[in-house]
């Protein structure tokens, strides 16, 4: 497995503000390997609030079971994140090592098990051993501080080749709060280890209920609008905390999804959300080109969905574009598998500003030279217009390589 | 491009016995290449009956848009096949060309042009110059002749390594009656070239009607039962003639589909489409290992169907086929993506005859050198069980190499 880092990676990392009542810290647990960093835990103050949003798999891990169930209470105190071992299609196993694990660090912690989050990431039908955690949780609680967000990220990696994280700083009800952001993916799954987790965490005084409605409406647009490879984890997991420290300095409580003054954190979320996303695609296995895919001109946004993610997904249009070859009839090829209302002879296809496709025939002026430059940069937009609606999405992919197939082929041995 | 015979490939062909009433020739009309054999004429007597299936892309070719209008009403008198330009997103001009080449092929043969059935692989987006099949096809109408079955299969070959030839010959009302098929295509598609095209030919005295629902019956196990890439050309055809030849030595003709005496005949169209499909997977671009998916104990056989081509259709468990690496749990996770019925403790899965995971748990008798041993095979089968219902269905697929990457990305170069 490669472990140069990503082409598209950023050239910087932004600084990531302190968000009051969270600490975290890091320990080597050995779950699968000794010394490495496999455990992190993140401490909340209480009166903590969470939302979440997980893998739309029918057989999700045993972490997922258990954070969902929870979400119905929406308080949290602590969150332990694992790799080595995802937890996954262990059956009854599975159960009792999330119940150990959530016993172990409320024990720790002085709190109820049920306000303990977990997530797991690694190989997939092994047994956790769970009881490891208990060896090391004392000394993370203690341990637990306002420290590197950057480093927090790093210790989350798998096959990640590069930390991801995002943080904004926006006005509510005259207060300034902050929301950081850290994920990890590098496939948009590999059930082995590249499954995609997301953490959140703001010191904004708002109510569960409205974060959950919150990081439910911005899930569509960032996390569930990109691919790698078409593949979905057991194990995807995006959870979004609220200390409500920022009430201290005045910040108000917000408790219902419609109150205006939620209007910055809203747009900040998204971007937090699509940023996080983005750098997942970015990082995709083997990538070497970051792709957005824009329909337009669908009979409905969710319409519009489906086409691009045809688009994105087809492993002809994702090889074209790593040959750098402005293949639009793969384009064509793709809106025509998707299921969903197109006309030939009403569709315009192009590829970053060059029109290569118009009314049902290529483009009278179409510059193979031109289409040609395009498919040599690094960030590529395909865009497609239907002609038939107002329907319109954007979804982000990466382009398909021998290095993904070389990653993945070789991966368990 | 590699022009290396896929490892997959027979290691023998069938004899062709002569259908009688069919007659064929090729020639080189210069569509894209010149001196390239590009063009393929078949020719077949008066009262020859006619069915088909196409592929479901929303934006087909032209050439589809005319053979699906024709099959109406049920009548053949040629085929043109030809390579280099697939007419498809060619709008107002590409009807036009269909039109053309049917007056074209009409006029030598001395017939009406919707007799004429139309098939064009190649580039997409180009006007098709069917003007050039004006110098050519006098010629082929003098020439055709019960030739080489095999020679033609290779006529048709794009990116194919291989020509891919079927035949039986079974019993109908106490007289033998003979199904030749041919087929081209690699990838499930590539609109480029390797669309998916499937010939049928039998004396059989059998009504259009009746070949329409015997075909349809046949397509979903047989050419809707494979994939390589999971893309779809907008050119794909499958169709189905029949001379009524064998009436001359007692055939009975069949009018009806529930007719008894057509058993033989409706196993053997089973069998002929069936073999012709796993051609195209054992000829899937950049193959090197076939793969049956086996799905039982679903809710339904539809609900099998989306599961098993869920895991074939799966980039991640494609390559782990690749790399021999007898990674189940990416099996779980493409049965959990598939949006159907599952749960996963009581998911068991097997590669060849080992079982490797059981009622949501690792196999307790798993062992990882005898389910190696499996994966470094050719012939690879999948299996899966959900312990619902009785729903079953079988799919096949190929893996997914370094070399398909390299095919598709370096492909109109």
């Amino acid at each position: 497995m490669s472990t140069e880092i990503s082409p598209l990676a950023p050239k910087s990392y932004p600084d990531m503000p302190v968000i009051e009542g969270v600490r975290f810290a890091t320990a080597a647990a050995g779950i699968k390997y000794k010394g490495r960093t496999d455990v992190l835990l993140v401490l909340m103050d209480e009166g903590t609030e969470v939302a979440g949003v997980f893998t739309r798999s029918l057989c999700p891990s045993a972490p997922v079971d258990w954070c969902r169930a929870n979400l119905a209470h929406g308080k949290a105190r602590a969150l332990l994140v694992n790799s080595g071992n995802a937890n996954a299609f262990t059956g009854k196993k599975g159960k009792a090592a999330v119940e150990l694990s959530a016993e172990i660090v409320s024990k720790a912690v002085g709190c109820a098990a049920p306000e303990i989050y977990l997530a797991s990431t690694g190989v997939i039908g092994e047994p956790l051993p769970a009881e490891k955690f208990a060896g090391v949780i004392d000394g993370l609680v203690s341990q637990a501080a306002t420290g590197s967000w950057l480093e927090t990220a790093k210790a989350i990696m798998t096959t990640d080749t590069f930390p991801k994280v995002s943080t904004r700083t926006v006005d509510l009800g005259g207060v300034a709060v902050t929301l950081n952001g850290i994920a990890k993916g590098a496939g948009m799954i590999a059930p082995d280890m590249a499954t995609m987790l997301s953490f959140l965490f703001t010191d904004a005084p708002i109510a569960a209920s409205v974060l959950q409605a919150l990081v439910s409406e911005a899930v569509g647009g960032s996390f569930n609008a990109i691919t790698v490879d078409s593949d979905t984890s057991t194990s995807d997991t995006a959870l979004l905390f609220a200390t409500g420290k920022a009430a201290s300095r005045g910040a108000p409580m917000i408790s219902d999804i419609e109150d205006p003054r939620l209007a910055g954190f809203r747009v900040a979320l998204g971007d937090v959300m699509l940023e996080l996303a983005q750098h997942i695609v970015r990082d995709g296995e083997g990538a070497r080109k970051f792709v957005e895919v824009r329909v337009e001109g669908a009979t409905s946004d969710v319409s519009a969905k489906r086409i691009a993610l045809s688009i994105a997904n087809s492993p002809l249009v994702k090889t074209a574009i790593a040959g750098e070859d402005a293949n639009w009839g793969r384009v064509v090829m793709a809106v025509g598998k998707a299921g969903e209302p197109a006309d030939r002879d009403r569709l315009a296809i192009w590829f970053g500003d060059v029109r290569v496709a118009v009314e049902g025939e290529r483009d009278p002026g179409y510059s193979e030279a031109a289409a040609s430059a395009v498919m040599k940069q690094q960030d590529i937009v395909i865009r497609v217009n239907l002609g038939l609606g107002e329907g319109t999405s954007r979804v982000w992919t990466c382009d398909l390589t021998k290095a993904y197939v070389e990653i993945n082929g070789d991966y368990r041995s």
